[in-house]
């Protein structure tokens, strides 16, 4: 093992041996180089007269940069555009995301957690978490209404034994079903579990009385000797459409709770504050017991996986967040957003009180994000699917053999009652 | 196995079997789910009347967007910023880059190749390249003049066993080096062998004559039952300053030579665009025997590992590469950049003509790239940095115990002769 590596993992196991004990083979070997990055930014600081190590060509003290790209950017200098980011973002953007994330979540205040780590939007999140601590054959668990993707990043690169539990129990978030799920793993000591909430594909989001129940169901299982690694996928955060949603991250209540659960909050501005195309992200993380020193060391890991998969993230896009978050009208655009989406999602739920929809169709619940689903009463979801697309060019998912879903983010307020009224004309013909 | 992934397999089976062994475990197990994203693209033709299938947000027959951030860009529609760009890159995109490619390297016209794949830089195109082709304990064989970077992509996450064989031999690229290497290597049938010309650090690109002797030394051992993977890690391409460099990348001539030989070309924008912050590379494959249908089957895999680490590439940033390759004054700005750092580099030359330099260090050959480095005779050159930066403010990298690093891309052409004469003064203080 590199002698760097050994150096961190003695500092994690000093602080909390759990944390240590979570990490895979990839997270135990995994350091930050020393060399060229360390000496580069040695001379950043001390070489006031010539600076020869950097890996960019430089001209009148600016990098390097043809005409024909600099005419597409506003405001912003060819250093916040050109330059490398560092391989764990840019500093003042991390400080920046971590205010807004206290701000987001009070409860995570006075926490010690890390300071967020710029990754490629959630994907390379939720793929540094599982470099980090999925090892093959450990189980994950993920509720049956999921983003397809965990199977790729889990299941197909990690070889991860993923486990499905039924998302939903009545009209709420089957806590019973996760608990049976740990239940019946009991010869496993580590597990992982992936919360998305709001939830894609079903647009869900728990209740405050939930998360607490939640919390406190997997903390008792910690007693029984487990170890959990809880990861956040908080892509939809904040667009909360009714009153009784948990408001905040679970991660505010996982991140100090107990020495043997480690938490994970991935963030990205590309649903967030829609930036789909800008793959920009954060990476948090907190346990009990770690201290300062620890999280730099977990830090280092991180920054070497980001460094061994894609070096950094892009600068542009991390120049115009930490612009957007400190503007004045940053929070007064994303109430904007927010307030158009909510009236879409009021325009579906008002939709689909009509009677006659229950004859085809059960929404499954659903109180925020971009999404909901129709759980179909003996109709074949692709055979409607295709019939949609060909005969009324109207487009929806089928998400299972008996399951659809409906964006209604990226429908206008004005054509939601006609969507699910075609939908239902057209399921009417297949009956 | 997955049932998809299964056919991707076959197809690369019947067209070239050596391609499909040279597969790893998750290359073989890697396809792209035709899930959500199938049923959008579907959508995306042909439903005319609403779409509900998209995962953004759309106002306006626009992505949602902010002010705040649209502002920081000029001369591009929401939608070329905005939006995610397909797992594989921006269609339109990787066509120009392929006609590009064809001229800077005219031997590769008429051979079947992949279309280029958008990557988030080159370390993205080698981790892509590890993940497909590099299984635990494969051999990979690297010059000892390297990006340390290698080691962290392939060692670390990898566990390759990287095999080290000195860079060159006399003025030249040592090809026997790397042939004893392999001969000395029997046991194993399968190799990955990197190239990086322009090399990092050592600024050295190879000969027309070099080439040809390497890709003949190298398809001889295919006689003898070795396959291999040829990584072109072409990060400084066209950073050639001297007339006998092989002006095109290597991966011309191994892309269709031998059946026993997959060839990988990495290209990007970072070093030969000047656009270190952007993100953007590219992906191209090629072996002997493989069709249209083999390609199309790789390039899903290789969408899938994309879609599973980082799902999708930076949008602006591609939209901006596509509207700069397009461009009449592309191949101007590129000549004047590319002159100007060949100014730098003839200073260089001859500020080393200087006969007292003799005393204290031997040049390693370089003709090409950022980059140039320095033997030094019986002076330890971490203690020569470390005086350089503290008494004299000037900063240099040492990649060995005798060696150092000079980036002349970042130094002015006036200031080159001061900074080898301030080297020289401090390294002859501590001699």
């Amino acid at each position: 093992m590199n002698e760097i590596a050994t150096k961190l993992n003695e500092i994690i196991k000093n602080d909390n041996s759990n944390v240590y004990e979570l990490l895979t083979d990839i997270g135990k070997n995994m350091y930050f180089p020393r060399g060229i990055l360390f000496q580069g930014a040695e001379a950043k600081r001390k070489a006031d007269k010539f600076n020869a190590t950097i890996g960019i060509a430089i001209e009148e003290d600016n990098p390097m940069h043809f005409k024909q790209v600099y005419k597409y950017f506003n405001n912003l200098t060819p250093k916040e555009i050109f330059n490398y980011a560092p391989a764990s973002g840019k500093e003042n953007l991390r400080h920046l995301w971590y205010k807004k994330m206290i701000v987001d979540n009070p409860n995570l205040k006075g926490k010690q957690v890390s300071l967020p780590i710029v990754t490629n939007a959630i994907t390379h999140g939720l793929s540094i978490s599982a470099d980090l601590f999925v090892n093959e054959g450990d189980t994950v668990l993920i509720p049956d209404k999921l983003w397809g993707n965990y199977n790729l990043i889990f299941g197909v690169r990690r070889k991860a034994n993923i486990i499905h539990y039924p998302t939903f129990k009545g009209n709420g978030f089957n806590i019973d079903g996760l608990k049976n799920a740990i239940k019946n793993n009991e010869n496993q000591e580590k597990m992982i579990i992936i919360f998305n909430f709001p939830n894609n594909p079903s647009g869900y989001a728990i209740t405050e009385e939930e998360g607490k129940k939640l919390v406190s169901m997997i903390n008792k299982f910690t007693d029984q000797g487990k170890k959990f690694v809880i990861i956040n996928d908080d892509a939809y955060f904040g667009l909360y459409y009714e009153p009784e949603i948990l408001k905040e991250s679970l991660f505010s209540y996982f991140a100090n709770l107990n020495e043997r659960i480690l938490a994970i909050k991935l963030d990205g501005v590309t649903k967030e504050e829609f930036l789909w195309g800008f793959r920009t992200g954060f990476f948090t993380l907190g346990s009990k017991g770690l201290t300062e020193k620890s999280y730099d060391a977990l830090q280092q890991k991180i920054m070497g996986i980001i460094r061994g998969t894609i070096s950094n993230c892009s600068m542009p896009s991390q120049s115009i967040v930490e612009k957007l978050i400190s503007s004045d009208d940053y929070r007064k655009e994303q109430q904007e957003k927010f307030e158009t989406l909510h009236n879409r999602y009021t325009e579906v739920k008002n939709t689909l009180k009509n009677s006659k929809y229950k004859e085809i169709w059960e929404p499954y619940p659903f109180n925020s994000g971009y999404f909901m689903c129709l759980k179909l009463k003996n109709i074949n979801a692709e055979e409607l699917r295709k019939k949609l697309l060909d005969n009324y060019g109207v487009g929806i998912i089928a998400t299972s053999d008996s399951e659809i879903r409906i964006a209604f983010s990226c429908l206008s307020k004005d054509s939601i009652q006609d969507v699910f009224e075609t939908i239902y004309k057209c399921a009417k013909e297949i009956k």
